[in-house]
């Protein structure tokens, strides 16, 4: 592979649903980058026209940046967003298919937060810590678009409470070998809703143990992430699911009254008998390093895993900003009585949950040569 | 068993711990008792003396009951006991465990909320809702004193996220037999952690993923409600704590910013093969009865298990107080693909989880004869 | 004035708006009423012809009532509810102005929570603890109606916020005079916007210092409540707005994360000089009885305003389901060294702040033989 | 006045109190600060001869800076700070009057976040961005102290409530003259009790109306610190307390559930009739700049006071780490029925409203060229 490196260059990017949570998170985290620069902003017809600062209700904590305060948003249709050579897609699912869909048969690469094209067979589902190796479909999806396309793709990142699990799992994995089943109990924050999102009535002093769809993103994206790609005889490429070992994955997901960060209890069962120790595990994850770090993304985190050595941590509102939110915190590694370790992941919904994944694989997608 | 009629007596009550967090609990719930009537108060040297209303700092939402305003507070001696036939017990553990004792020699009955006894061989860890055949203990706990005991005994309910999970999981083992394993996930509301307990800059915005000593309690606990009891050749008993069927159970326990009412998320493994259907474990746990109720106890619930069919429950804020706390509510209850069924179970942690398990245990020693 | 006893008769009623956050108040509270029966149900077109069970998210911590839950829902048309002799109604303000007058020119008695008609010179706007007086403007309602009515009137009761502070202005003006010059600071339930209401993104770890038009109708509504009723040289009464003795109210709203309980803080300034002392308003304000408890309205709170003596309240968690929500809390009257004296208030939103002062009035009117 | 340049320089400055909530403040923003080297640290005797990241259970959301993780803490003696040109005091007030006292006998600048010395008739109070010309009390406080000093001084900052309201209130007296009265009611963050501070079961879903000597501080020291100094015949300074315009201020305190960042409600009526126009006012808070920012302080925030022209800002959450809390937020400036105008005021507690205020307090100390 020929690294791209970006340094000294200028690459515009747009931002699709600009003034939606997601899109603010987007745009907060590309004013300080060191080369996309935001260039066209997309949004609902009824926002087109205006002025951003105009267009937004910014609910961030800090202030609209600069360089999109007077940008005019624009109705998302791929003319307005030719000059870009990515755009981030923080889309709501209901409009994303189809506009994710023409952005990219006009050629653009789309990084999408949506999980319209997630399940999709030849679009790559990347947690940029985990599986950058991924990339390697973006060929395929080229050639049997119709019309086939040179440039244009669509990658997605992963449901944020997937994010978090993933990480630490695709550690274990790489430690130790596969894994034969995992329990997981999420408490997500309320935005991983979105805005306007969770009513205040349903949440404060209160659980709500249901986030529909979630459980089953969680158990399917997991196995996708996690697996490999094979070649059929054909010459075809296909994500294989971790079918080569199977893994049993059930999760429980729950909203809980916290802003940020998603807290997920994990235990998982190991193939390999015996199965590593508590402490095994602890070093493997501290080790673990992505390929986003060890190719200089600067969005990477350093440390990929934290973890944590109190018995108490990790805790959202003192962990979730570590890093910038881009890295992901474990804490109480320990053993379990049923399957074999059990542990707490903490990670940020917003920031490696959400947009910073996507920035992240749009720099492994500079750095790898997929942006022209 | 001859059952004893309390209808029309008046059974005088002490409260230890009195200005403390069970202790007001214990007082809110007594007011209002058709035969248990509130006769003496006991708290620390410092409150001794003091009128109730002048010694306590009230947390509850209903005012202080008239009955015990005035109530002079006593130093937690026996000796300003001896007209209660029943005493109950909300000490912290610090204290618990010399007073408690201390009492029992006195010959008074001690239903006690205090961790200090449960693991002790010859006191019943009682959830009334599930073992109330652990009175059976009682006898011998008296007649292995030194010196023996004719009245006096000690008898304690559960951890309040015990008392929560065991409910369903004894009707589950009534309904299809034993359990092999089960992981569970706690979320335990800050009233748990008494008064003033959690700080505020702890848990608002936060989660907590620790609750010292927690995870063992409800491992070990669950062993000893949901095992029986065994006699020795030599004619002694014990507590056989499951061991014919081994049980594996890992908890998971975390503090959220919930004031009342403990949600758990719980996987269980059948021994049986194939296991129970989803809809066969919900018409189970909804049959459920408990013999405090079948016998008549006041303050059993109506629906020991109530189970919710919305998507959604429940949730502590609205189902909580369903029948004054004194059930147990479950739902989403789903196949678990690493274990065999999932669900969702809320206990309120201070009725059922503490001082409503206490009044209930003596509810059911008045009816099974051994109070005198 | 005839007082019409309401015992042993059963006075059929319709709930309008009976889905909303209003509406369910209204009918749980109404489920266990003495004479108040719910006969008839109104909502959108949506609901309409559903079961209630089936149409409502329900949102309270008690559950369905039985009497409502296989009940019908209409559209909220006169013609469905012409058995009834009462109608409470809990729409929006975007709809409740068109169907609240259709209801009364169909000769409904219409008992509004909404803001529609609290302006018009021709409805009461009574706080039930306050100006029961203000009926006496019923009669001229009807008369000048669009054809002249014989039975069908609109009243309104206050916004959630002005009844929690008008009670105690009210008791003070009847003790010492007119008052001259007010000052309040809400902190506001997020109940009061109704659901889904206030995004919990906005309200978690937050306050938001604006409610929209809420200060507004505090200083407006206000005078209209504490005013009389004059009468002018043509015979027509008119609601004289305090205009006699000039009152200048200026409030200042927020929003906090408190889910039900609005607390306020309140200075004023008497006309009299020297002012009353604390004690002297203390015991004013306790001393203080409303007619609809005089009268024997069975929701009427026996304390219509309770005094607290404890430096630290009223606080909403503590305070706010005393005496069901019916009365209003008042603590820490002291000196303010601006005006005279300043102190805080506490009055349950969605009890005395809305729903119960809408069915005391409907008490008041029958009582007062308004209903026939 | 001769200034006096930092660059270049490096001061070395102690910490007392490092393990409590202010200690942690301090120690965050020290370790990135030009020139204060955090060089010794003082705690209780429990940890002393600790390293620092062993004997703080350290609460903050950035990790514990490098510097001091292994820096023995010292126990707060004179002897352990004698290299240190500048003192901060996080100290509790229980024990700050005899330490600080002590330190500043041994010839040290101390600069206390303490009430001890707040009232003393010869320490500063100082709000860094309103009254800095109140550090030409310095000189007879080392005068006529016994024995008299060279280099030590006691300087304090302000109440975190009185912080945030005194700022805006400054600002107008600057612009538009003296005051005459003013009605604060403020929302204070549960930081501003320390840790563990405000049980959890006290604040969340409710409000304090009460904070113990808040209210009395809040109307003291903002006289104390919007006063000027006059000087005697004999020679002596002291502070006039605002005594050539008497200003009455009235306050009523609130503790509610937010972490960081205390809102407060204001209105005002000023001497000069007629009075300012919101415009007016708004234009003043907005060019008001202090001399902490004109002489270069590098902890002065550009914007002394923010101005928010949105309806609904400022927003503890949103707005408190705006210039990383160092400036103030004011907000909804407009006409008050009752005084003149009326706004609401957001300061960040734990920065300006306590560490950052001191460390401000110590860079104009040493501008000014009293640190040798």
């Amino acid at each position: 592979m020929t690294l791209h490196n970006a340094e000294g260059r200028e690459i515009k990017v747009g931002v699709l649903g600009a003034t939606g949570t997601v899109g603010q998170r987007f745009i907060s985290l590309l004013a300080g980058h060191p080369y996309f620069v935001i260039h066209a902003l997309g949004a609902s017809a009824r926002s087109a026209g205006k002025a951003y600062s105009q267009a937004v209700v910014w609910k961030q904590t800090s202030p609209i940046p600069h360089i999109v305060r007077e940008m005019v948003v624009q109705e998302c249709k791929p003319e307005f967003f030719l000059e870009c050579s990515v755009v981030f897609s923080g889309l709501d699912a209901e409009v994303a298919g189809d506009i994710e869909a023409a952005f990219r048969n006009a050629e653009l690469a789309v990084f999408s937060n949506a999980k319209n094209f997630r399940r999709d067979p030849l679009v790559p589902l990347i947690v940029p810590l985990v599986n950058g190796n991924h990339f390697a479909m973006i060929h395929q999806q080229r050639a049997l678009n119709n019309p086939p396309l040179k440039k244009g793709f669509i990658l997605t990142n992963a449901n944020c409470s997937t994010t978090g699990v993933v990480v630490p799992l695709a550690a274990l994995e790489k430690a130790f070998g596969p894994l034969e089943s995992c329990i997981i109990t999420t408490m997500q924050a309320i935005s991983g809703a979105g805005y306007p999102g969770v009513p205040s009535l349903d949440i404060v002093d209160n659980i709500v143990p249901y986030i529909s769809g979630e459980e089953e993103k969680m158990e399917w994206e997991t196995l996708k992430i996690l697996g490999g790609i094979t070649e059929g005889d054909d010459g075809l490429k296909s994500f294989d699911m971790h079918s080569r070992h199977p893994l049993r994955i059930s999760a429980s997901c729950n909203r809980v009254p916290v802003i940020e960060g998603h807290t997920e209890c994990v235990s998982v069962r190991f193939a390999r008998r015996p199965p590593p120790s508590p402490q095994q595990v602890r070093e493997a994850l501290a080790a673990y390093t992505s390929d986003a770090y060890a190719l200089g993304c600067p969005s990477a985190p350093r440390h990929t895993i934290f973890v944590h050595e109190e018995a108490d941590r990790p805790q959202p509102r003192l962990d979730r900003d570590y890093q910038k939110g881009s890295g992901v915190s474990v804490g109480r590694v320990r053993q379990c009585r049923v399957l074999d370790i059990k542990f707490v992941v903490l990670a940020n919904n917003v920031a490696i949950g959400a947009a910073t994944s996507s920035i992240l694989n749009a720099e492994l997608a500079v750095i790898k040569g997929h942006i022209n």
